[in-house]
């Protein structure tokens, strides 16, 4: 009755963790997913916070377990989720927020589709995002340049998504998220469903 | 942006119209879809607010000309919905809600399903089922006993539905809608998103 998954997709720059944060006082206890990376940590990053960090050698053991819920080989380091610690918190009944792109997304959906609600996050414009990322000014030019023109090929990809929020108000974008994560609480698995139907009608 | 399509399905007996007359002052601006009939109108039920009564006749050249959204033939009658007030609705920014079966959740999903998040309305058992019809005592036993035949097939049919909502406290029961009510504001339509789309690049 409160499995749910709420997969959140859109570029660096949208405002994902600013959003997120500001709703987290209103859409109840949530499980944040942490991704799993072979890539090198970089300053300030914390194991486990982050992402938990590990070799390629126990990434590639942790697929053959099945251990991930999805995973993706990018530039020669791979990203993953664990299933173990999603499976817990919808267990304990919390909503779980994956932030991951927009292939994680087709993935999970795949896999949990049942109780997956998705949010794509964006700047009002390319102009916009561009305006952002240059100005907070902590990243290379080759990788705004790059993050830009991935943001020309995710945005193509919105209609995948249950809903579509423009970062225009920090306000108005975290009061529109809250309201997909409460609605996202009310999903049911199919498991849960079938429970229901053979109760109901006995 | 605003162009949403909220259908409710559930036995009769669920309660589905106290459910939407209690949440009608915090959803904003709604147009409850009246359907289209050619079965005669019984006692107390007003043309235009219940249903549009029409002939056989003029029933049949509407779906001759594409008028409706989705109809059914039950009992010798159609039942069906007309596009062009629910277009109308939709371009005003309503949310379009319809109470409909499931055949015609079917249908419109078809139709429009870019812009329709859907809800099953249910008592909590099959027995509570049964002591609401029987006790509101306008119905006639094997009216009664139809519904419950009806019930038990539809109940099937709830994974195909976005939600479902337990009618086991008004108030709950309320809460839950209006959540997903204002969930259903926030979706765009394909053509939405398209134009969004080559307006973010440029």
């Amino acid at each position: 009755m409160s499995s749910a998954i709420l997969v959140l997709s859109g570029p660096s720059g949208a405002g994902k963790s600013t959003i997120i944060e500001a709703a987290s006082s209103e859409i109840g206890d949530y499980y944040f997913s942490v991704s799993t990376t072979t890539r090198e940590s970089r300053d300030g990053e914390v194991d486990g916070v982050d992402y938990y960090f590990v070799t390629k050698e126990e990434f590639e053991e942790g697929i053959k377990r099945g251990d991930f819920l999805e995973y993706a080989k990018v530039h020669d380091n791979y990203y993953g989720t664990s299933l173990k610690p999603v499976k817990e918190a919808l267990n304990n009944g919390k909503l779980v927020i994956f932030d991951i792109d927009i292939q994680g997304h087709r993935l999970v959906r795949e896999a949990m589709g049942d109780i997956v609600v998705s949010v794509f996050i964006t700047p009002p414009s390319l102009k916009e995002l561009e305006r952002r990322l240059t100005s907070r000014a902590t990243d290379d030019i080759e990788i705004i340049k790059r993050r830009i023109e991935n943001a020309k090929d995710e945005i193509k990809a919105i209609g995948e998504y249950d809903y579509v929020i423009i970062n225009d108000s920090i306000d108005l974008a975290k009061e529109r998220f809250v309201t997909i994560a409460k609605a996202a609480r009310l999903k049911w698995s199919r498991e849960e469903l079938d429970i229901f139907i053979k109760e109901w009608i006995d």
